[in-house]
């Protein structure tokens, strides 16, 4: 039973404790993380404070083996990470020209001329180990001290992930031993609320010791997270259970991991080479953008109309002036007919349809904010159905959209189960 | 000069240490709080174990006045946040029958049975006032110790936000002394780097003393946010730096706080009662969703079409087929056919289209993974210009979107400003 290694985090930014911009670091390194079986046990997000950066790194000092800082290393005045970490491990900070004559290269190729504020990018802590930027000015560093091993990333996104996948991880495979298999089996479900998930899957764990189960509800979708106690080691015990799970989820399981609904709709719809095109009004490009989000999605999603405005609706996808009449453009029928629409418009074997009402204006007496209809067209038939949910204009978009999908997964997840004889 | 009141952010949850999920609830206290004049000095994410929650909010207890934690009033095992602050504040949990009779009420509302799992989320901290969950189960909850205000709230996000809105704003608005204008102002830029933005800007706020400074770059924005060092009483001071600042920054200088790219198009829009569609091919529902977040955006956003594949872009939008077999459908001509296509066929003065390889497959010698093409169609005149963006799919799409969106967005400035005679 090897105890798993753990790793702080450190965000430095004023922007992320001000709102102004989402932790997504935390969100990418974690992931990241847990692939190679280590454990984030903590993390801190601190403001750009030089004081609060040495703290910070003392405090994670005392708890983790690994240090990962991300954040303070660009050229302005508020870019203080360097000075911090350095104060925190009393090391002094050198200049290295090296860094200068890098970034000057990378500016001619750009074309622009470089400027004496970059030479505030030119120093690294003294016996740390520098890590190429592909995509930016500012190096990231590796430091080693006695209690553990720090490193230091640049705040864009896209400077950090292809340097924390090109230089640190191939560096942590080499210094620490990692276990080959994720800390834990993640169970996606949409249908069922967080508590009927336990109710089902706990007779299971029940039987199971050292089980350690954890759930996450967001926006009509529960995550089930299952680990072993302080062990890395078992993880065909863990499929084990974890298949159990499955097979009492029924049809409310959607995938293993973090697979979206649109991911499986496109491998069910890829198997059976059928295509799927979308009309969207309220949520006006969202459900399209999920789909077109999975790269390779062209060989079975044809695309989609954004109907925001009625004219759109009639000229686009053929939806009769009498429909939006008689019924409005926020109705089961209005869904069915964009539904049918944009699949034969668009040439391919679904169509799915979303119109309602976001809010927070708008709405009717039997439509009030929030209602969507949705319409599904399949070889098979054309269905509507309606939802109602309370929130903001963005949490009923999204939720309406996983709505959607979830309905056209569960059709084909049904078609494919009685086709096999299931 | 007032000293800022402080505020600690715990956030429970495995999930967000695993990168499952985002913490979203640090970036919308962040901003809540900012709105007050309140600073969030400290963000601790912990796991849900019973010691990190204990030890967390004795570390917050230590340096802010107002601790807020997030997560871990669920009915499941993993919720251990009420035991866990118990432990910390050394005050004991007493259960209290109403909290049940509020679930079971909620339950028989929405036609579900109440289970007996529900008994775990109906204790309180001695002492502590419940807070209402209009969407929920878990009540959230204040408690006041000699050292600190200790807020709990519930984890999911549509909980969460109503419940701060409506109970935790009122309640620290009647105990503490807040500030009625935000501690600091923030301009949104698009189109300069980091560092050229901070030469623009820095010999004004060498001018002004006591002045600092903040820059966070994502997607092509660049956003900077000026405040007073440990002030928060000097507003009107701050607007007029914000100004000059503006003036420097010019056609680059998108808005103040986070007004997003698709609301500065809106509002010009709808100023001059003009209306807008898009074609999207790669970035597939992305632009069109930044404009349907925008509530009432009816007024001037027409729809799009989401034309991924070519049958598509040449039915829905009349793009000539000979376009896409001479030029390729990642063409500034196919850009150009798409954008005066939807601008006809959807009936809009403006048509904006985006067609490119976001990758990580695909792409040509002439136009490799990245290449964006980039059509706009307007009242007095139709372009094309392509950009290339290094990075993951996701990013190359929300870069292109921001792109295209900035385009339209300062030909419209301009031509309000040659009209006004600026």
């Amino acid at each position: 039973m090897a105890q798993k290694v753990t790793v702080s985090i450190i965000n430095v930014g004023d922007e992320l404790l001000l709102g102004i911009r989402t932790n997504s670091h935390l969100t990418y390194l974690g992931k990241q993380l847990s692939f190679l079986g280590l454990n984030i046990g903590h993390c801190q997000v601190i403001p750009d404070q030089l004081q609060e950066i040495e703290n910070s790194v003392k405090t994670a000092q005392l708890r983790s083996e690994i240090i990962i800082i991300t954040g303070g290393l660009g050229p302005t005045k508020d870019d203080l990470t360097l000075e911090g970490v350095a104060n925190a491990l009393c090391r002094p900070l050198v200049y290295n020209e090296l860094i200068f004559e890098s970034i000057k290269k990378r500016f001619s190729q750009l074309g622009r001329e470089i400027s004496s504020i970059h030479k505030n990018q030119c120093y690294q802590l003294e016996g740390s180990k520098l890590l190429m930027n592909e995509r930016g000015t500012a190096p990231g560093s590796i430091i080693i001290t006695e209690k553990s091993l720090i490193v230091l990333l640049p705040g864009p996104s896209h400077e950090l992930n292809p340097m924390f996948i090109n230089s640190v991880i191939p560096y942590l495979k080499k210094h620490f031993r990692l276990s080959k298999k994720p800390a834990y089996v993640q169970l996606r479900t949409c249908g069922l609320g967080e508590s009927s998930v336990e109710q089902k899957i706990s007779p299971i764990l029940e039987k199971y010791p050292n089980t350690e189960v954890a759930f996450c509800v967001h926006l009509g979708i529960v995550d089930v997270r299952i680990s072993m106690k302080n062990e890395v080691s078992k993880p065909d015990y863990l499929d084990i259970i974890a298949g159990e799970c499955r097979l009492v989820l029924a049809d409310n399981f959607v995938g293993y991991g973090s697979v979206s609904l649109a991911e499986v709709i496109y491998h069910e719809l890829r198997e059976r080479q059928q295509t799927l095109a979308v009309a969207e009004s309220c949520t006006g490009g969202l459900m399209g953008n999920a789909f077109t989000d999975i790269s390779g999605v062209s060989k079975v999603f044809q695309g989609g109309v954004v109907c925001y405005a009625n004219a759109v609706k009639i000229l686009q996808l053929g939806v009769p002036e009498e429909i939006i009449e008689q019924h409005g453009a926020v109705s089961g029928e209005c869904a069915i007919a964009m539904a049918s629409g944009v699949a034969e418009n668009l040439t391919s074997d679904y169509g799915l349809s979303i119109t309602g009402f976001a809010g927070p204006e708008g709405g009717t007496k039997d439509n009030p904010v929030g209602t969507i209809h949705i319409g599904l067209y399949s070889p098979v038939g054309i269905w509507a159905k309606s939802v109602r949910y309370v929130g903001g204009r963005l949490d009923v978009k999204a939720r309406a959209v996983n709505s959607a999908l979830d309905w056209l997964r569960r059709l084909l997840i049904k078609g494919k189960n009685s086709f096999s004889g299931n």
